[in-house]
C-alpha cells in the first residue's frame, strides 16, 4: 500500500498502550495477560489498516487477536479503528515479523493469518515474501505442532509461489480456493484491499496450510 | 467428452497392433521391446483423441510415449492420428487405469501425464477422479522414486481438489500455474479440448507433483 509520511504516528501509537502492545519481548509466554480472557491467540502479519483483525475479533469473541504491522504510518489507521470498535479481544503490535520468535513461546500463537501480503514479484526479492521458507520457519517456531497458516491474496504469482513454498517446506495443503468470492467458503471477512480489488473483478485466492511433524 | 457409439471400433483397433498395444500384461518389465529405441517411457492417462501424446512424441524423439484410453470409440480417433503421423516413439493402449500395475513394473514408467481428466464434480464420485488417492497409489506403483505427475485442467474444482489430494498423499508440488497460457511456461502442447476451451477464455491450470520417499 502507498505510505504517507506521518511524523506524528509514533507518538500517537505510544499514547495508546492499551491497544498497541509495548515491550513484546517481556510478554513471551505471557500473552494471555494482555487480554481479558485466556483463550487462543490468532495473529495477522501485515495487518494494514486493521479491518480484518477487528472484524474477526467481533465475530469470534472466544479468540484473542493480534494485528502485527511494521509501518507506523499504517498501524495508526488500525489504531483508530480499534479505539472506535471497543472490542476487548484484539490488540496491535508495531513490529517486524522476523522478530516474532523473540516475542512468542512455541505454541503461544494458535494460528497465523497472511492477507494480501506484498508480492515482491522480482525473483531477487523472493526472500522478502512472507511465504518464503525463512518466514515459514518463524511461524513454525511460534505455532503449535500442526499449526496452520491461513493465506489470502489476489496476486496470482504470489499464490502460485506460496503453494510450492508451503509444499517444499513439508506443509499440508488442507484447503485451496482459486476464486474465494465464488466459492462455498462461509464467513469470509474482507480486508480493505480485498474489497477494492474484488470489486474490480480480480479473483481472490485462499489456502490453509498446516505444519507437519518433522520426520 | 461426448461418446458416439462406434460398433466397428474394437475391430479396427485389433487391425493395428503396431499402434495399439495388445496383451499388455505380457509386456511387464519389457516395454522397451515395443519401441524402436530403449529410452524413457511417459504415459498419458485418458489420452482421448491423441493430439497431445502424438505432438509430444514428435517434439521429443528421445522419449517413448504411450497414450492410455479406456473408450474404444475415442481411441480409434487417436489411432487415425498415429497412422497418419508415422512417429516411431508413440503407441496406444486401450485399458482401464486401475489395471496399470498389472502392466508395468515399478519404475518402468518415467512420467505420468493427466490432461483434462473428467472432473466428476459430485462428492459421491470423488473416487472416480484420476487424482484420487487410490489412483495416486497406482501411479506411484509404476513410477520410480521421485516420479512426477504433470497435470493440466481447465476445471477449477478439480484443480483445487487435486492440489490438496497431491499434498495429502505427501507429494511435493514442484510447479503451479493458475493461468498456463499467460505464463512463462514454454513448450506447452495443447490437447484438442485445451484449444477449444482456452479459445472460449477459460483459464488453463497446470501443476507438477512429485512422489516423495516414504518416511
Amino acid at each position: 500500500m502507498r505510505l504517507r509520511n506521518k511524523p506524528w504516528a509514533k507518538e500517537k501509537i505510544e499514547q495508546y498502550p492499551q491497544y498497541v502492545v509495548t515491550a513484546p519481548e517481556e510478554l513471551k509466554g505471557k500473552w494471555n495477560t494482555v487480554y481479558e480472557a485466556n483463550q487462543p491467540l490468532h495473529i495477522e502479519i501485515g495487518t494494514g489498516k486493521g479491518r480484518f483483525i477487528t472484524e474477526m475479533a467481533k465475530a469470534n469473541p472466544s479468540i484473542n487477536y493480534l494485528g502485527v504491522e511494521l509501518q507506523e504510518s499504517v498501524i495508526v489507521s488500525a489504531l483508530d479503528r480499534l479505539i472506535e470498535a471497543e472490542v476487548p479481544n484484539v490488540k496491535l503490535l508495531n513490529a517486524n515479523a522476523v522478530n516474532l520468535p523473540q516475542y512468542f513461546a512455541k505454541g503461544e500463537v494458535s494460528r497465523v493469518y497472511l492477507n494480501f501480503s506484498d508480492p515482491w514479484p522480482k525473483t531477487r526479492h523472493e526472500k522478502r515474501r512472507l511465504t518464503y521458507k525463512s518466514f515459514l520457519k518463524i511461524y513454525e517456531d511460534i505455532l503449535p505442532e500442526h499449526g496452520e497458516i491461513h493465506f489470502k491474496t489476489d496476486n496470482q504469482g504470489l499464490f502460485e509461489y506460496s503453494l510450492t513454498s508451503f509444499s517444499a517446506y513439508g506443509m499440508l495443503l488442507k484447503y485451496v480456493s482459486l476464486d474465494l468470492h465464488n466459492s462455498l467458503f462461509e464467513g469470509n471477512i474482507m480486508t480493505e484491499y480485498e474489497e477494492k480489488f474484488s470489486e474490480k473483478g480480480n479473483r481472490i485466492y485462499r489456502c490453509e496450510a498446516q505444519f507437519q511433524k518433522k520426520g
